[in-house]
């Protein structure tokens, strides 16, 4: 029996869009259910016990015959639905070293460029608590740092992990390619926005709503 | 030609720790070379240039006769590391879900729960910023959420994914069993307190440097 999709959503996230945009690129058709997570929707006792406890949202509902599997983590999503194809490396290093990208994302690129986003576009530095204005200044440091890293990679491959887009790619395009909405220029960064004309021409590319 | 392999490593840190647990769980031998990451050894310019220019460890080197290769970010190197044993299971589901909280790990566990074990038991909590410690108080909170969800899984199986150990476990053994050097006490969460045992008696078992 083959298995449907649908991913529990805000449409305006990028870790949202990454599994959208694997999606996209495999071609495997994707149903969106859309919450919002500023009036906390995904915090709803159905939704907890539903769908994720951890109250967060992407979340990938993979469903086939009467069962329904529920998987979170954008990366782990993106990691599931591309499972054998060519957007995951089949070479031990080059597999590892995609997930060294991704995990590098999580950590050290999404906490820094994704959260000042939010709290740019979304929430507004006039609504930000004292403790989170605080923090704008080390995330922009640490943002651009990520940013630098990225760049220095993609000086002598066109993609980060060789010469075909992975996982890695998708993952830090999501908000890599909106930086500027995190207040982080991209001007510097040269081998990033050939890499992002790049991801942005792939077959099936479908870009990130705003 | 068979591979060999060196951790650069800070002999203390729970990530480093991770990448030595997988490699003793798989009967790998495992150089170690030790840096002092509290004199700014992983920020030299050789090590920036030669071993990561991230500046952090851990990094796996693998050697291959003339080839040296370098992975950083610890569950990537526990992947490669890992690669095609029983650590990582091969259903689609299943590795996708050990992906999940590994990422879980590196998001909602590891800054929380890490961070602050290091800011109090390395750092000193009199030596810290006045920025970090504004965060010491949400910092708690989040570490404690993401030890409450690690507790609800555990109550229905033995290890996070299933009822063998798999990568996950290891990547969130790592600081979970010395939250309360966070100042987490894990009092409260029986199944976690059952799980470490558990991975404690796994055969290969080696206890984290204190």
């Amino acid at each position: 029996m083959a298995e449907t999709y649908t991913l529990h959503e805000y449409s305006r996230s990028g870790n949202c869009y990454k599994i959208k945009l694997t999606a996209a690129l495999l071609g495997v058709p994707l149903e969106c259910r859309e919450y919002d997570i500023l009036r906390g929707e995904t915090r709803t006792p159905e939704f907890l016990a539903n769908v994720n406890a951890n109250g967060r949202i992407p979340v990938l509902q993979i469903d086939e015959g009467d069962q329904a599997r529920f998987l979170p983590e954008s990366n782990a999503a993106c990691w599931y639905l591309a499972s054998g194809s060519d957007l995951i490396p089949q070479d031990r290093f080059a597999q590892a070293d995609m997930l060294r990208w991704m995990f590098f994302e999580q950590y050290n690129h999404e906490p820094n460029v994704a959260t000042l986003r939010f709290w740019m576009k979304f929430v507004g530095e006039e609504n930000l608590s004292p403790e989170q204005r605080a923090q704008i200044g080390s995330k922009k440091v640490a943002g651009h740092a990520a940013l630098a890293l990225m760049d220095e990679q993609l000086a002598s491959r066109a993609f980060l992990t060789g010469e075909t887009a992975s996982l890695a790619d998708i993952a830090l395009f999501a908000y890599t390619h909106v930086a500027d909405e995190a207040g982080i220029a991209l001007d510097e960064f040269g081998n990033i926005t050939s890499w992002i004309k790049r991801i942005e021409g792939l077959p099936g590319f479908i870009p990130m709503e705003s």
